[in-house]
């Protein structure tokens, strides 16, 4: 089955070359994205939604012309493994999920997704085999509408310097910027 | 100058293919990248920071083996235009920012940066060539540090079923799953 411009062995490669390692999660997503755009009207522009952050995103980037950086393609952290693909006019579109209840038939898949093993235990070709063979019908695909309120491009509006560290940030985040308020990852910033 | 394993113009062209256009955050991204690399001692493992969701994280995933969906990419929604690249074991890394107190030098960046004049009347292929020769001098590096607590990847955990939806999600996120907290763009969900 094809997967995007590729066959299912091509994109394999493309994700070992893209995401670094061949995850199952990047490989049942690329199903997830055909799956997706399949169900959309030829030639619209569209969006794309991904409700985990975990291997769907880098499925999205590799398929479809949406990505991270150019806004098209908005990561939410919810840890659920499914994603949107919309029109970017209108909000239709249509949400694609593993089917965790058809999974009986899938094992290895079953196995994978509830982490019923341990890594050591696991085995990879398996995996593989069983997704290479089922494709789509892991899947389900349910029509899904986007709020008005994400459809609007906001812009970060206009910047300006953080009195405490000379950072220059949107001013609608607040008085200094989020980093002095203390929600970065460093231990110290820019002294 | 190079650009990973491009020149200028062979990374314009990445650019255009993965991020859809030849977008001045991208272009500059790519020496900021390239910059923060070259503080790096050789063949350490590295993870990514980008302060934006803006940009920089595609020249982040065009430039390194770091993505958003494999984990190694952090992205921060603080719309502060800088990334850091840090060693994955010690934290310690290199921060680099677009250096906005010398840019008088540099009239076109310093118009795109700040919005001084509406997209109609921006000059993009001199914007492009005052990037192009500039390379890495619109930029400045500074020592930066993780915080420990963000050196250690913690799994999603156990998942479990949405008693209101029937997703499944980390148990950690709640009683039900995100989207049924009302944190979703969704106008509807799965019905």
């Amino acid at each position: 089955m094809r997967i995007g411009e590729w066959d299912h062995d091509a994109f394999v490669a493309q994700v070992k070359n893209f995401h670094g390692h061949v995850a199952p999660g990047v490989i049942i997503g690329g199903y997830m994205v055909e799956m997706a755009r399949r169900t959309l009207p030829e030639g619209i522009l569209y969006d794309a939604i991904s409700e985990t952050v975990q291997c769907l995103p880098d499925a999205i980037q590799l398929l479809t012309p949406c990505t991270v950086g150019n806004g098209w393609l908005r990561v939410y952290h919810f840890g659920i493994y499914a994603l949107t693909l919309y029109n970017k006019q209108t909000g239709e579109g249509t949400r694609v999920r593993l089917n965790v209840d058809a999974l009986q038939e899938y094992p290895h898949v079953r196995a994978w997704f509830f982490k019923e093993k341990p890594k050591r235990e696991q085995e990879p070709e398996l995996l593989q085999a069983e997704i290479k063979a089922a494709g789509m019908q892991l899947l389900q695909a349910i029509p899904a509408r986007i709020h008005p309120d994400f459809l609007v491009r906001r812009g970060k509006g206009a910047v300006c310097r953080c009195p405490k560290c000379g950072e220059w940030y949107p001013a609608v985040l607040g008085e200094v910027c989020r980093i002095c308020q203390g929600d970065g990852p460093y231990e110290r910033h820019a002294d």
